[in-house]
């Protein structure tokens, strides 16, 4: 199951022409639907990455284990005291062990690992974060915590930090902890509402139309107007105005304007630039996106899942020194 | 096909103890999952109503004249000049014949009825409505407009007139016409929502619980917060604070009261009490939801199809003098 490969450090600490470090931390982002290992040398430099089809729905009977001896158990023979730290939904309910949530603020100096010891050697699970608002609705990430601990270990700049996806995730951080967050499921709303709707009658193929995405994040960012204004992908193709071709990209510019309409009341000062974390490509549209609505975007270098890791475990003395 | 029933008129205009009146209009609400046919006497009195599962989506090859044969077949029969009314999706581009939309304002009296021979008798077909926004950007309703001006015609009351469902229309009356109107793809976007994205996983059957659609009309109704408050409805569920039996009402709950909120901008008098049109089990959802908003609504009686149909049949002149 475990395909190695070798990548160079994320993120530019390790000098060019220096050694291979010695591992330090083997840092696991165990998602529903991946598994990423990093072996992690010291100052958080990503010695060797792999990547396995083995997130939490495709493991059958509870085999996190065996998952994990596939994923990188010649890593783990060949270091016998190497620690173990692991982020992402692995640590909810439904995963190896429930990590219970903790509230906001945290950092990385105040998340209390929740560790194992059935595996042989001990497994320390990064809790995901809660927030309560003032109405006492509650709001929840895991994983990301980890990411935004990483970027921000990149340049330890407060401010804004975006991780686009299916659970599109803002999340603010003050001297270095995490102070808000708030979750924006656009991509899952654009998966149901094309595949789902009247609307994805009027699309053909995925292919990115950049102009008609900026068309639609350009509609989609005036504010309350998401409810009334999806029905424009209908609208606009019934009058010729949009074709089968652009529809898509239109619609996934419209819910990416908006949830940037949404988010945009939070932004305390929009002159300094948002930290963008993840998918490079989806990065990028959101880049696009934040440039049309007149924010900023930066898109943090990849692996900052594993930056977070090991400064989650630095933190947590958890290192040989 | 066509299941016959009498009925008594909707509306209240036929005395209690009057002899019925001699139909004047076949009025056709015709839409993509359903047909109805009003054998409407003068003064817009409903005579007879029947039903069949003939909507535009379960026709093959065309068939509609033999659709509205099976319908109504005994009645054109019985009366050879008795005028046909369409209205609904049958005039779309998929339907029997595409009756071009017509740009608000418009009521009653500029509706440019569209009239085809080959059924053996002429059918005038309404026009659905177009609006395009201060951006050019176009929206539209087909049959909704024919219910509005129905509405209208029981209470000659302007204000704003609500049309819950699948794809919510709002709409405002003034001087009798149609000046304003909005789509919120409301209950297609629940739909989606629950039997497609994570939100419905944390769902059990399909009752509606009044206290948590209540819950989620209060929180979905603050501006600018759908996109981010949907998935409210998995975090409260993760907190055990929201059980599988409420999930469903909650985010129908939220969505209501998002389209509320986003519709209310446009509300110029809240002391009004807003029309609401269509099926009443839905409409007293409405009106619960609009109640929680601060808003008044007030569920006009059924058969403001019929009712439309037929003023709009005499604006039109083509009724027997």
């Amino acid at each position: 199951m475990g395909s190695g490969c070798i990548k160079p450090a994320a993120g530019g600490r390790m000098p060019p022409s220096a050694a291979l470090p010695r591992a330090a931390l083997l840092g696991l982002d165990w998602g529903t639907t991946s598994l990423r290992g990093y072996l992690i040398g010291s100052g958080g430099v990503v010695i060797a990455e792999r990547a396995a089809d083995a997130g939490i729905l495709q493991i059958k009977d509870r085999a996190f284990a065996a998952a994990l001896n596939d994923l990188a158990g010649d890593w783990l023979e060949a270091d016998s005291s190497l620690p173990i730290v692991a982020s992402g939904m692995i640590g909810a309910r439904q995963g190896w062990v429930e990590a219970p949530y903790v509230e906001i603020p945290a950092g990385a100096g105040n998340l209390p690992l929740h560790t194992i010891e059935d595996f042989g050697r001990p497994i320390h699970f990064v809790p995901g974060l809660s927030r309560h608002d003032e109405n006492g609705v509650p709001d929840v990430m895991r994983g990301e915590e980890t990411q935004i601990i990483g970027a921000y270990e990149t340049q330890m700049q407060d401010g804004l930090y975006l991780l686009p996806g299916s659970h599109s995730k803002w999340a603010r951080v003050t001297g270095g902890a995490i102070t808000w967050f708030t979750t924006f499921m656009t991509g899952e709303l654009f998966t149901a509402l094309k595949d789902h709707t009247i609307l994805g009658r009027m699309m053909a193929g995925s292919a990115h139309i950049p102009a008609a995405f900026a068309r639609g994040v350009a509609y989609g960012k005036d504010p309350n107007s998401i409810m009334q204004r999806l029905f424009s992908t209908r609208a606009l193709a019934l009058f010729d105005d949009l074709n089968e071709i652009e529809a898509a990209s239109y619609l996934s510019g419209l819910l990416i304007g908006s949830e940037i309409a949404e988010a945009r009341l939070f932004v305390p000062d929009t002159s300094a630039p948002i930290t963008i974390i993840g998918n490079p490509d989806l990065g990028e549209r959101y880049k696009t996106a934040l440039s049309i609505c007149g924010l900023e975007g930066y898109q943090t270098p990849v692996g900052a899942a594993a930056r977070g890791q090991w400064r989650i475990a630095t933190a947590a003395g958890i290192l040989a020194s």
